[in-house]
C-alpha cells in the first residue's frame, strides 16, 4: 500500500516551525510496512489544497493529511476532503457534546466558532482527540477503495491519535502480516562516532534486525529493528542482537524505549529505598525538575534547594563561607559542601550538589564559562566530577543535568 | 514569484531525519517576497523524481531541490533536473579541480565516484560549495523561462550556499525592490479562538501588513509581516496595525519577537529592583529552571526550595503544619503560606509559591489532577490564582510554569 503524508497550514509554507509530523508519521507507517512514497505540504487555501489532495490521491492508496481540523477560518481540511469525496458535511453531534466537555472540564467557556470542529463529511468514521478539542476523521471513498485521513496539526494530539486509533485501523483493515518491532536502547557518555566503532561490524552486517544509531539531544539512541511471522520471532530476533551489542556497550546504555535518565536513577533509588535532596546553583532548579517529570517521584525526591546567591549557599545549605571565599563558589570543594549540606538539611540518604558558570557572563580566566562540578554524596561517601561543557546557556544546563543524572545513576550502581 | 520546494531523500520518507532545509528556505524565500505555495519530499527514485519535478515546474516558477547532489548512485536530482529540460551532462573542469583541492587540503585520498559531484547540465550556471564538495546548480529552461536550482542535502552547506550564491541571484534576477519586514506579538491567557475572535476583522481584511496566528507551547503568536519600499516604510506599516492591535489583546502581550515569559517578568523584577524566592511543588524547579535561562538572573533570583515533602514546607519554608491538616497541601492557603514563608526566608521582595496535583496520582474526589495554585506575595500583597490544566505529568508541569511566570508579570506591573 502506498500512502502519501500531505501537512498543511500556512506556517509551514512560511518555514515559521519544522514539520514534525511527517517524519514521526512515515517512522510509523514504514515498521507497519507501508510505502511512504510523497510528502507534500500546502497552505491553507482551498484550491491549491484541492490540487494537492486530488494529485495526491491518484498516486497513492491512502493519504494522511495533519493540521486544519481547529476552530479558525484557515481551517479547511475536512471540508476539502468531502469535496474532493463529493460529500456533504453534518454537524456530529457526539463530537459536540466532546468539546463542549471539553471546555467544561477546564473551566472555559467555548466561543461558537469551535463548532467548526464537530462538522463531519457525511459517512465518515470519527476519530476521538483525547489530548484536544478536534477530532481526526476517515472518509473511504467507496468507489475508488482510496481513504483519505484527517489528523489534528499539534503533534502531540497527532501521535495519541495514531497510537490508539489510525495504527490500530490500518492493522484491521489491511490485514498487516506478520510483525515489525523495534527496540531501542539508550545511551549517554559516548560519542557516536565512538559508539559507531564499538558496534561497527553489526551495523555494516546488518540485515534483519536492521540497526540504526540517532543522536539525541545528548544522547545516542541505538534502535534495533525486526521483522518476523509474529511478534514472538520478532522479539527474539532483537534479543538476540541485544544480547551481542550489550557487552560492548556495557555501562553507557542506561534504558531502554522511553525510559529516560531520570526514569532509570529513579528506579535505582526507589529500588534501594533511598531518598535524595539536591541543591542546585547553576542549573536553577531543571535536575530537580526532570526529577520531578517521573510520577511518583515523591517517594524519594525530599526537596531541593536552589542556591544561586552565595548567601543562599551558605545560610540555607550550609557552605563554609571560608570555602566559598578560598576556592569560590564553582570548586571542587563548594560543590562537595552542597551536597552533604543538602543531605543533612533534608534528612535525605542521598545529597546532589552542582555548581558551574553557565555564562554567558561569570568567566574568569581560571574558569571558562561551561566549567561545572557535580558532586554525589550518600553511603558511599562523597565524590565529585568536573565538566567543561560548551554551547548556549541553556545548552550548559541541559548538559549538566544530563551529566549530574547520569553520576548520580553510577553512584547508586556503585553502592 | 511561485516557489515550490522539492526535498529528495528516501531518508526523509523514511522518517529518519527531521527536514529544516525547507523551513529555512521558506521563511528566506518569504522575506524576499517569494511566494512558497508548495513543499514535496521525494526518494531517491527517477521514475517518481521526474514526475514530482515536472508537476513542480508546472505549478510553479522557480523550483528548488535539496539532496542528491553526492558522490553516491543515489544521487541523481541533477541528471532528473537535466532530462526534464532536455538537457545533456558534462563533466565541469573547474568542479574536478575544486573537488580535488577538498580532499588534498584534507590530506584525504579522493575516490573516483566523487567526479559524479562534477557532472553538470548543458549550460547550467555552477554554484560553489564553500562547506563541502558538491556544488550547486541553476539552470534556465530558455522555452519556458522556469528555473530549476540544485543545492546539497546537508544544512550547514545548502544554508551557505543560499546565503552566498542563490539568494543574490534571485534578488539580481528578478530586481527585487523593497523590504519585508516581519514582528512577532507573543501572547499568553486567550486562546487561540478566543484571541481570532477579537482581532477577527483585521485577520479578515488583511493584505498589507499580512496577520498569522500561530500556537506555539501554550501561547499564541500574532505574526505581522509587512512589505513596503523600504525598511522604514515597512516597520511603520507594522506600527499602524500594531497600534490598532495591542488594545484589542492588551495585557494578554507579554512581549516581541524571542522574548519568553520568564525574560519578561525578569525585566520587570530588575527595573522595579525587585529580588525573588520561590518555593515550588509540583513544578519540581521547572519555574526556578526557566527564570534562570535568562543571562543575569543571578541579580533578582535569590534562591528557591522544591518542597515536595509536606515536612519541607513546613520546616524548610515555613507552612503551618495545621494549615496543611485542615485545608491540604493543595489549597490556596498553603499557597499563600508557601510564597510568604520562601519571601520571609529567603529576605527577597517577591515570594512565589505553587502547589498542585501534577498526577497521575494524587487526585482526590474534591482535587482533579491538574488542579493547580499559584500564589505570589510582595509589595502588594499576597494573591491566590486557581487553575485546572490538563494533559500529561509535563504538560501540566509547563501550564503550570507559564502561568506562574505570568501571574508574577501581572503582579509586578499592577505595583
Amino acid at each position: 500500500m502506498i500512502v502519501e503524508l500531505v501537512s498543511t497550514g500556512t506556517e509551514l509554507l512560511l518555514g515559521q516551525i519544522v514539520n514534525t509530523n511527517a517524519p514521526y508519521l512515515a517512522a510509523r507507517l514504514n515498521e507497519l510496512g507501508f510505502s511512504v512514497l510523497y510528502q507534500t505540504t500546502v497552505g491553507d487555501n482551498r484550491d491549491r489544497m484541492k490540487s494537492v489532495l486530488q494529485s495526491a490521491i491518484e498516486r497513492a492508496d491512502i493519504v494522511i493529511t495533519s493540521g486544519g481540523l481547529g476552530p479558525t477560518q484557515g481551517d479547511i481540511t475536512k471540508e476539502v476532503t468531502a469535496s474532493l469525496f463529493n460529500k456533504s458535511m453534518y454537524l456530529h453531534e457526539e463530537s459536540v457534546r466532546r468539546i463542549k466537555r471539553f471546555f467544561d472540564e477546564r473551566r472555559l467557556c467555548m466561543t461558537d466558532n469551535n463548532l467548526r470542529q464537530a462538522m463531519m463529511p457525511e459517512g465518515a468514521l470519527i476519530v476521538e482527540n483525547t489530548c484536544g478539542t478536534a477530532p481526526g476523521v476517515i472518509t473511504e471513498d467507496q468507489a475508488s477503495g482510496k481513504i483519505i485521513i484527517n489528523l489534528p496539526g499539534p503533534p502531540h494530539e497527532l501521535a495519541a491519535m495514531t497510537e490508539t486509533s489510525i495504527v490500530p485501523y490500518l492493522q484491521e483493515k489491511f490485514g498487516i502480516q506478520g510483525a515489525i518491532v523495534s527496540k531501542v536502547l539508550r545511551t549517554y557518555g559516548l560519542g557516536e562516532s565512538a559508539l559507531e566503532e564499538r558496534i561497527k561490524e553489526y551495523i555494516l552486517s546488518q540485515s534483519n534486525p536492521t540497526l540504526a544509531l540517532l543522536a539525541k539531544n545528548g544522547e545516542i539512541h541505538v534502535r534495533i529493528t525486526s521483522r518476523a511471522a509474529d511478534e514472538e520471532q520478532a522479539l527474539q530476533l532483537i534479543h538476540d542482537l541485544e544480547s551481542q551489542i550489550r557487552p560492548l556497550l556495557q555501562e553507557y546504555i542506561f534504558g531502554t524505549g522511553e525510559e529516560t535518565l531520570e526514569a532509570s536513577a529513579g528506579a535505582l533509588l526507589l529500588n534501594r529505598n533511598f531518598s535524595i535532596a539536591l541543591a542546585e546553583s547553576c542549573t536553577g532548579g531543571l535536575v530537580s525538575s526532570r526529577i520531578t517529570d517521573i510520577p511518583g517521584s515523591s517517594r524519594y525526591l525530599t526537596g531541593s534547594i536552589v542556591c544561586y546567591s552565595n548567601t543562599v549557599k551558605i545560610d540555607q545549605v550550609g557552605v563554609a563561607a571560608e570555602t566559598i571565599a578560598d576556592k569560590g563558589a564553582v570548586s571542587p570543594e563548594t560543590a562537595k559542601e552542597m551536597a552533604l549540606g543538602i543531605k543533612n538539611k533534608f534528612q535525605s540518604d542521598i545529597g546532589l550538589g552542582i555548581t558551574g558558570i553557565a555564562g554567558p557572563d561569570g568567566a574568569t580566566p581560571d574558569k571558562p564559562v561551561g566549567l561545572v562540578y557535580i558532586a554525589v554524596a550518600g553511603p558511599g561517601g562523597v565524590v565529585c566530577h568536573e565538566h567543561y561543557f560548551n554551547g548556549t546557556r541553556t545548552n550548559i544546563k541541559h548538559r549538566t543535568a544530563l551529566a549530574a543524572l547520569n553520576h548520580l545513576r553510577h553512584y547508586l550502581t556503585g553502592i
